[in-house]
């Protein structure tokens, strides 16, 4: 099956967003959860680097404007029932504003939350601090 | 550095839930998107087995009660901003309701929208259509 992918097909919920998870391609590395608006998906596949949407700022976010630490976009894809999508990157440097490759850095083993990564990258050279 | 952890200690939305991906924790294939709130985490934890939110239900969602697809919980990561988790699980036979291994079964290439996996199980078997 095969049909024109259309951004405004996917189901955003109330607030216009679907959720977006950055997978590393090659790895398999889960990087990031984030969120994406009809603009930030329409982006992402026109310019081939994620773009999301920041709840926080109320703006599109260009992953990596600040930080240089840009996603290029190997493949989206879209689950089930259209409310989520996966992003196959090719994450340069850190996905993390920690200075971490993943944001996903906290384990819980044994009942007790446990750092399982280090940063890689000082975040105020990231960000200028 | 390690703290004892408190399913509570999650920033949850307005809704009560953070959204959890679940990957299959030897392959690094994503398996699907869902959500958690503070029970579900809890009784994920405590069991063993991945336990959602249905959002649509409104209720506790033990995956895998109806279809015997059940997802062995490996470990259980929060990201850094604790308003996601990553679940590495042990899925039984497929996580997609349509009898697909991954939900994420649809990719965006050269504009379309493309099917790139098939049904491994019918899902009126798994359901009883």
């Amino acid at each position: 099956m095969s049909d024109g992918f259309d951004p405004a097909s996917l189901r955003y919920d109330a607030q216009g967003l679907v959720a977006a998870v950055a997978q590393q391609h090659d790895t398999g590395e889960v990087l990031m959860l984030a969120w994406m608006n009809r603009d930030a998906v329409a982006e992402t596949l026109r310019t081939g680097r994620a773009c999301y949407f920041s709840r926080s700022r109320n703006r599109l976010w260009r992953k990596g404007e600040t930080s240089g630490q840009v996603q290029e976009l190997v493949e989206l894809r879209v689950d089930c029932d259209a409310d989520a999508v996966l992003l196959l990157v090719n994450q340069t440097g850190v996905a993390c504003h920690t200075g971490r490759r993943s944001c996903f850095f906290t384990a819980v083993r044994d009942g007790r939350a446990v750092e399982i990564a280090a940063p890689e990258r000082d975040p105020n050279e990231l960000y200028g601090g």
